[in-house]
């Protein structure tokens, strides 16, 4: 394998910046207002200034990395929407009138649209083609693809990343789209996350109680019958994930190969970002949590990967919705470092 | 009384406008995402077409009403910081370079700062002076000011509103500053949101459990002496509040009488917004909670009040960070309702 495999490059990741968080901290500190005062905001200034090494870094130039593929599974009868959602809504986001495209917009974000297991035909001129098989297979009868699929996924993931990091992209957001995509979460969820199959498996885009109990029961028998090793995450990932899954598990651990903020969304890119830290938890640093979500495995699993969440908005969209909105937060922090005048400089008495 | 008084002028608030909102509803389902998939964002377009009447009202001239006042209960040593930087802080809000200052560059809004009763002579061309007198008495041992002052710092600061609305300005974020502020506002939460005094005294800037016992002995001291009633929020701001806790209790009041949104920032803010919403109930609808503070009693106080917090950060700066961060939100919603595409116009199939 090349020198650009990402299983080589995650080897090489490094520890935040130290040198860099004390500066920023000083810095705060120096700043009109009690020490620690606006709380997570500063968190995420100190945090960021260890990610890039910059006291203030500009991450004016953001990307939304919104990986779409469909799952086999939904044969089961699992999602509230037909499969042919997945490739429909691919289409509104690369036409701008889906509501992670609003956002977007309102976050100065643009868009980055990656087919990676699409079950359908997909061609337009800013559609990332890089699918790696139509849909998974049904997990809940056979494993949902091959551990080289998996890694393929990942390998893509983290190879769109690259691309955008040498185009100037300093931020990233995790997105997806995927009829059927909580069902595979919440196997994950159950296999890594240390969670029951009942605690994970929510109600999704909109079922009912009945409907929730079979897809618990669905996520037990994908489970039961590969028998993923959940010491070996991409066994994991192959067995009962997704492309898409897999795409974002290599969309975050290049965005910390590449030393870039990598802020998470809701429960399939947590999901994502769980698998991520199983397979390489020096990346957990680079990660900044955006919501919660309404689907009532979110909150643990965060906590399972060490995120704490910023918004609270009760939201259960996915697309990267959340993610985008957290990047407000984000440049607040930033805005803060820039901007904020000093005791010294306002002539301000400490407490 | 003239019929600009705010106490006749609160009586003509009328309930949100129940066809608007049903007409967003409409909209919003329309919308290519599972109904309510958006959570609070939703509620949030719900509620400003109620409030407007307009599916996707204007709000993007916007302005940070910043109150400040002193507070005599400082004597008592409850604060970690000295009064003095009650003035200082309000010639660093003239000068842009405090947090508030900060955020609200970043969400494009305006701020107003108005002295309610600072005890300092400020001079500053942006300064809008509607000082009621230099700081409230001890309400450790008397009351804070008379009942007329609560009156007229109520009534200043539905005349700022009113001043602005006419301006053209369409939404508002209540924000403070005060040394020794959060002591009274845990006066009114213990008075009138039904929390125990030690439910409602937090660490506020910076002080340490020892002192914040000796906070708790204060409050319940001034509530001894001064036995304010309950079922008067008039009596109760006036005997255990504040100069610009009673103004923002006025610039609440306005924003509804306006028909403006008004968003409530953290825990000085909240009581304000509880004392606001004892006087004259119907104008909650118009309030938008945004942040959960780090101050202990911020969340029994929202509750009391009937609002949820969006943004989850744990700061305890006041000002008005947390509301100004909240306008984010209701831009979100608004370009929602605007620029999302419909299943129809999409072509995306419903669940």
């Amino acid at each position: 394998m090349s020198k650009q495999d990402v299983f080589h490059l995650i080897t090489l990741i490094n520890p935040l910046d130290k040198e860099a968080i004390e500066s920023a901290e000083l810095h705060l500190n120096s700043l009109t207002k009690p020490p620690g005062s606006l709380g997570k905001l500063e968190d995420i200034a100190k945090q960021l200034a260890g990610i890039t090494g910059e006291t203030a870094a500009d991450v004016s130039k953001r990307a939304v990395i919104v990986m779409a593929g469909d799952h086999g599974v939904c044969e089961e009868g699992i999602s509230a929407f037909p499969a042919e959602v997945t490739p429909q809504m691919v289409m509104n986001f690369l036409t701008g009138g889906a509501a992670v495209n609003v956002l977007a917009r309102l976050a100065e974000a643009e868009i980055f649209c990656v087919d990676m297991g699409v079950n359908a035909e997909l061609e337009h001129e800013r559609l990332i083609n890089r699918k790696i098989r139509r849909g998974t297979a049904n997990m809940a009868v056979e494993s949902a693809m091959s551990r080289e699929e998996a890694v393929a996924a990942i390998q893509a993931g983290f190879e769109v990343v690259g691309e955008l990091v040498s185009r100037g992209y300093r931020m990233f957001a995790t997105g997806e789209m995927g009829i059927g995509n909580t069902t595979a979460s919440a196997a994950l969820c159950t296999v890594l996350g240390g969670m029951s199959a009942d605690e994970a498996v929510g109600l999704g885009t909109g079922i009912d109680e009945q409907r929730r109990l079979h897809k618990v029961e669905v996520v037990n028998r994908a489970i039961a019958i590969n028998k993923p090793n959940e010491a070996d995450p991409i066994d994991v990932l192959a067995k009962v994930g997704g492309l898409e899954i897999a795409g974002l598990v290599g969309v975050i651990l290049s965005a910390a190969a590449h030393r870039c903020p990598v802020v998470i969304d809701g429960f399939i890119s947590s999901a994502a970002a769980l698998a991520a830290s199983k397979l390489a938890p020096q990346c957990v640093p680079f990660m900044i949590g955006s919501h919660l979500s309404h689907e009532q495995g979110h909150r643990k699993l965060l906590s399972a990967i060490g995120l704490s969440p910023m918004i609270h908005l009760d939201m259960r969209l996915g697309e990267g919705t959340g993610a985008v909105l957290g990047f407000h937060f984000i440049d607040a922090a930033l805005m803060i470092m820039r901007e904020m005048a000093t005791f010294e400089s306002a002539g301000v008495s400490r407490g």
